[in-house]
C-alpha cells in the first residue's frame, strides 16, 4: 500500500468522493489544474462522504464555534486530498505542500481565523509530516462565501 | 491572423485598451508580472472600451444583479485578455490558464459567487477552449472592493 | 556589504525579528515556504522591532487613517523582507518579486485599498528598484483580519 494511504488508514480518515455542487449552479473548472509539477487546487469547503457541503453552515463567531470552524477546516483538508488523489492517482507523488489560502466566513469582530485553519494544517502535517507537508499559509475573514460554507481554501502543491 | 484574435473575432469580442485609474491614486504595478513561463495579472476589474471602470458599480446581491455581476466578470476577462496580449505580444501564446481568484463585491448574504464568476472562466474557456482555458478557481465574497467595483479577479497563465 | 543591505541602511531602515504569534495561538506553518527557485511568504501583518503586531489595531477607515493603513502596509513590507531575509540568508538573492496580495481590513465604505497597500509596494520598489522590485498586485477590502490587524499580505518572490 502506498505510504499515504496507509498513513490515512491508521490516522482512521476517509477520503470523500467527488464533490457535487448544489443543485443550479456549474462549476466550469476543475478540482485539480495541473501545470508542469505544480497542482493547483480550487476552493474547497468541508465536504461530508455523500459529496456534498458539510453541515453546519454559516459564519464562524456566529453560526459556528471556532471548535466547529476547525472542524470545517479538517473536513476541507480531507477534501483537497481526496481531489489530490484523484489528480494525481496516489498521494505519494506530492513531494511538497507549497501554499494555503484559508478563507473564513467570518462573525463581525471574529478575529481567530489561525486557530481554524489549524484544522486544515494539523491535518496535512499529520498525513504528509513537517518537511512535504510545510506550507506557506494566510488564514483571513471574508465577508461571504458561496452557500453560506464556513471555510474555503485554496492552493497549491508540487508533485513528482 | 493568429488563431485567438480569430476567435475573439468570431465571438464579436474586443479587447480594452490599457485601464487608466481613477484620478488621485497611482498603480505602482504592471497589470502583469512576467517571470519565466508565467505571466501572474494583477486584480482587474470590469473595464469599458474608453479604459476605466465600467458600470454599475456597488456590491452584488443589492446594487448589481446576480445577471449584472456575470456581466461584470466578463468584462473584467476582457480587460485581463488585455493585458495578457499587451503582456505576451499574442494571446496564441499563452499555453495554460493556471489559477483564477475571483473576489466578488458582495451583498450581506449573498452566497452566489460561483455563477458570477462564471461570466470569467465561460469567456475564457470560448476563446481558449476546455484543454488550455483549464484553470484552479476560487469565488469568494469580499467585504469592499476598490472604487466599489462589484468584481475582481487575479491569477495566472504559462506561456511559450 | 551586499547591496541590498546597504540599501536598506541608506535608508534608515531596519528589519524586525521573527515574527512572535500572540499567546495562545500556534502557527504550525513558515514564514516562508522554499520550493525550488520560489519562496512564498506567509500573510505577515505591520510588526514593530519588539517582533509582535504593530497597532493601531482594527479597520482602515473607521479605526485607522488611510495615512496610518499606508503606514501599516510598510510595516507589513519590513516584515516580509525580515523573513526572506532569514529564509533566504540575504536579500540580494531575491532575483524578482512576483506576486503581493494585499488585504485591507477594511470599514464599511472604504475602497482605498490601493493606496493603503502602496505603503507596501513603494517600499519594494525603494529597495529593489523598478525591475527587480516588479509585482503582479491585488489590494481588496476583507471583513476581518486576523487579531484585528488593518493590513496582511502574502505574495511570492523569484530567487537565484
Amino acid at each position: 500500500m502506498p505510504r499515504i494511504a496507509a498513513e490515512l488508514a491508521r490516522l482512521g480518515l476517509t477520503l470523500p468522493p467527488p464533490f457535487q455542487p448544489p443543485a443550479g449552479v456549474t462549476f466550469p473548472f476543475p478540482a485539480v489544474r495541473i501545470v508542469g509539477r505544480r497542482a493547483l487546487f480550487s476552493g474547497h469547503g468541508p465536504q461530508e462522504s455523500h459529496g456534498r457541503y458539510s453541515g453546519p453552515l454559516g459564519k464562524v463567531g456566529r453560526d459556528l464555534t471556532p471548535e466547529q470552524g476547525y472542524r470545517a477546516a479538517r473536513l476541507t483538508a480531507l477534501s483537497v486530498l481526496g481531489s489530490l488523489e484523484r489528480a494525481l492517482g496516489d498521494l505519494d507523488r506530492v513531494r511538497a505542500f507549497v501554499r494555503v489560502f484559508g478563507m473564513v466566513n467570518s462573525a463581525p469582530s471574529f478575529h481567530r481565523q489561525p486557530g481554524v485553519l489549524n484544522g486544515f494544517s494539523e491535518l496535512v502535517l499529520e498525513v504528509f509530516g513537517p518537511e512535504r507537508g510545510a506550507h506557506a499559509r494566510s488564514a483571513v475573514g471574508m465577508a461571504e462565501l458561496p452557500f453560506d460554507i464556513p471555510v474555503e481554501v485554496e492552493g497549491e502543491v508540487e508533485f513528482d
